[in-house]
């Protein structure tokens, strides 16, 4: 079993949201992660067209959406529960950091806990007694002059930490740098033998050494790391290049 | 020095965004996680009053806003550029996870770059040749079946794990990977524009389309991360192949 089968054991309430465009937004937010159930305690205006258009298609989950009248109902099932808040208050919580929080939470969906992450008013926030029903409160890091986040943007931040952690801390391997192989050495040394000829054939040097040059050329193409289709383009270009430089030898002796 | 003294270093570029709110929110977001430097690429409305709606108060950022028309001028100065992009296309780029373009980006803010984020339109991201532009995608990890995250969404994610990257213990190591910094987005195009008219010059497309190839190449370049002093060699040989084309070019008239 993969981590990522324990979705649907997470459950993202929000508390008395004022404006159906971030449950709209927020739906979709949890959507893009892999999660679908969303759950909302008395919402200023829901349904609402302007939610539904938000939520950009995300019709599985506005169609499951719960709606509740009160936090505790809302959080039925559940036996862990993050509250979201940017403040620190008189609260007598664990204040976590979101990936703390997501450790945690996965810790217990693990052993087949529901886990609530619950997101409060987006003026006023979570209520201390509604905190009072988390075991832990969230704080996303913002910067302390300007700390509010968006309702749907910190749905969309715990939503992707979740998704990350459970996706694994390590990203399967390295992405390969190329979708092609380099060329190998010998067709490395090949392309500066074609490099260095064309230099010479339209006369780059002009009486300067050419090997301060030629190693800087091959630091650059060496870095690159290049394909052997990209090597093809430029022995196509040099050899264009050569054949003007023969062009114009004829011309002068012409 | 903190790493979080970087953070004038790195800028959020928006490509040809559709709907105004998207860029207020994308400035609330960036602002809460300590950044400040927005800059739009020919978005469709701007200024507008949904943007400063959503902006919430993020009075600095929008008060900064670059305006560019092209994704070159909003580059300009900075040396690292990472396109976010949903879908795997035919690119030739380094594909990153958001924790390893962010380690990547702050390696090189350490080392004094200026490093660009750019998002392209919400409906059809970034383009082939925007992507060309930059020097690594990075996809942030969504589900198959749902993987557009909105826009200030996908600004938000980015931002908030450069922040948490920055308030981690310790700087990344930075090894240069060059010994001289890699010249800017400008010098760049300046390069490409040269490249593009020696190709001409020397008649390498023999009524081939140059579009492809030309990508091909900016594929390789961006990889190489070339030095100023490293296309002023290029530039040079160039300028020799079209004076060869020239001359061959006034033999045929002869």
């Amino acid at each position: 079993m993969s981590a990522l089968d324990l979705a649907p054991l997470f459950r993202f309430v929000l508390v008395r949201t004022s404006h159906p465009g971030n449950i709209g937004s927020a739906a979709r937010a949890i959507r893009t992660m892999g999660f679908t159930r969303l759950d909302l305690v008395s919402p200023h205006r829901f349904p609402d067209p302007e939610a539904t258009a938000l939520a950009a298609g995300a019709d599985d989950v506005m169609g499951a959406v719960g709606l509740h009248e009160g936090l505790v109902d809302a959080l039925a099932g559940s036996t862990f529960a993050l509250g979201l808040s940017a403040r620190r208050r008189g609260v007598n919580l664990p204040e976590l950091s979101p990936r703390e929080g997501v450790a945690q939470a996965l810790a217990a969906a693990a052993r087949g806990e529901q886990v609530a992450w619950v997101f409060g008013n987006e003026r006023t926030g979570l209520e201390n007694e509604e905190l009072a029903r988390c075991h832990a409160m969230v704080r996303i890091p913002s910067v302390e002059d300007f700390s509010s986040l968006n309702l749907s943007q910190a749905v969309q931040v715990m939503a992707y930490e979740l998704r990350m952690a459970m996706l694994g801390d390590e990203l399967p391997e390295a992405p390969p740098l190329h979708e092609e192989p380099p060329a190998d050495a010998e067709k490395m040394e090949r392309f500066y033998e074609h490099l260095a000829q064309m230099l010479d054939d339209i006369d780059f040097h002009k009486g300067r050494t050419p090997t301060t040059i030629m190693l800087r050329l091959r630091k650059l193409f060496q870095r690159a790391q290049m394909s052997e289709r990209e090597l093809r383009v430029l022995h196509g270009i040099f050899a264009d290049a050569q054949r003007m430089a023969m062009l114009a030898g004829q011309s002068g002796r012409d």
